[in-house]
């Protein structure tokens, strides 16, 4: 039960990709806080008894639900909605997977590969993986938007200006988010909840996993913003970092190769050291392996690192 | 005094640029732990008392010094030197600069401007920036690396596979770095030493400053490692997340252009906010703010944040 939320939007109440001719799931004044119902990615087709072949199967059109869209009143172009990220109450059924095509490591990486979690959603205890790794859990929402200025049906996959498919790690509760509104109303919509993600998403998928989500939704009247911001109530990696960590780097002229180079070194390493496969290595540093840029001026070769928290096999 | 140290370099046994022709400074057994004494970036030539004057007349060719090189007894091609940062003495002074031609926003910010620093040296308390500001010190070594197998004298500016200038914040005390051995010895130097700094050094300065450094060289044979790796003790953001972040984002299709907009988009917010001008705001954020790669995966746009620690400011 949540007693401050004046709506529920419910499982069913979701959308494929981005439109603002959409019809609102429903109008709020700012101030409104909200209950979304959101499913994971695979919309619900995933589930604790699939199989790889149900992950060859997933019907991509029909991946990544979001709830919504809420029709903020008052709300017009140049103003800001600010998100105040309240609860998560997680699942304790996910999923991560490498998904052909997709990812960082795509061409590394060309065979499906699944892996199921079930986690302590009361206590949100470090979730295992295989037999020795354990991931400490933050749950957050990895697509959360408004709606493009732009007419017609926008594909979800890519984040906007407008925010979307943000996959920021930090988008946990009580963060506050800003968002550019393009549209009266502004549309606002949520759903792709993830129990943990390491900063890059480098598989491609995190803990993909459905949860209910409580927020509130204000308005800030010509905010004038050029693209998302947030704020975060506290430290962003208290769950990671009590071990310190594996730091792997990636160092040239290309940040996109520089981190490819670092995150293809810690797969190296945890494949060596703890008898995994290189395409788990792959997936379980997703969930909490965190992509930084150490150096971006000493031209013309910048430093990409890949930090592994080292709690996640000690 | 440093009771574990065998060896002392002295400030005046320093090079510039990287060339495995240089007569060792040292040539030391593995496992010896050597104290050396660092200049800053701009080999003394930078003081309490400096001016922008003295800036704009900076002699580039003698900037970023590293002391030694040290001959690693029996280190070859393939292995790799093991570097164990045991501590640091930090000087008390420092500097940053804005260098034209230099830096993520040189673009942005044509013109040369310094902020000198006096902090307790003991302590390491916050050091003020302004009248408001006040930025945690964590001290470490931007410059640490080997001899480049590729004959002849090389800039010391970017950093290659043998390590250099990788301005990777978390080289602090504690941590243990590896670095790929190119030639006969290995050739070790270290310099570039900072008081601070973010994730990126954006402005491309740190709180640059002299300090001794004691480390302990190690050599592992046949390591064969691509590139420089390290762990760190604990965790490597508690002197900064206590009181969380203000985040800003870029979004889009480049990494560069993304960690451009992020780092614009907090100087404007830092600007309007605290009454800095921009160049300022600039400088501030390269010795505290951190870049990281949100996601990487969700084509064609990828998402940058900088994080800024409120703490600076509370």
């Amino acid at each position: 039960m949540c007693k401050q939320c004046g709506y529920t939007i419910h499982s069913a109440q979701h959308h494929f990709g981005w439109d603002n001719a959409l019809s609102p799931a429903e109008r709020v004044t700012p101030g409104s806080t909200i209950r979304f119902e959101c499913l994971d990615a695979s919309g619900g087709y995933l589930t604790a008894h699939s199989t790889l072949d149900d992950l060859i199967a997933l019907d991509f059109s029909k991946t990544n639900p979001v709830s919504g869209p809420i029709y903020i009143e008052g709300a017009e172009p140049g103003d800001a909605i600010k998100v105040t990220l309240e609860s998560f109450k997680p699942s304790g059924f996910g999923w991560t997977a490498n998904i052909p095509g997709f990812g960082l490591l795509a061409d590394q990486f060309e065979d499906p590969a699944l892996t199921l979690w079930s986690y302590d959603a009361t206590g949100l205890t470090p979730a295992l993986f295989g037999d020795h790794a354990r991931v400490p859990l933050k749950p957050f929402t990895g697509t959360i938007g408004l709606a493009p200025a732009e007419p017609g049906q926008h594909s979800v996959i890519p984040p906007r200006r407008v925010g979307g498919n943000l996959d920021i790690r930090d988008l946990s509760a009580g963060a506050e988010l800003y968002l550019p509104v393009e549209v009266a109303g502004a549309l606002f919509s949520v759903g792709d909840t993830h129990a943990a993600q390491g900063d890059g998403e480098v598989c491609g998928t995190a803990i993909e996993s459905p949860m209910e989500v409580v927020l509130t939704l204000d308005l800030v009247k010509n905010a004038n913003l050029k693209m998302p911001r947030f704020t975060t109530p506290g430290p962003v990696t208290n769950h990671l970092d009590a071990k310190g960590y594996e730091v792997t780097t990636g160092i040239g002229p290309d940040l996109m190769a520089g981190a490819r180079d670092a995150v293809s070194g810690m797969i190296d390493l945890l494949s060596a050291r703890y008898k995994l496969s290189p395409v788990d290595a792959y997936m379980l540093v997703s969930t909490c392996g965190d992509l930084r840029i150490s150096e971006i001026v000493d031209a013309p070769n910048w430093v990409v690192s890949f930090y592994f928290p080292r709690c996640v096999f000690e």
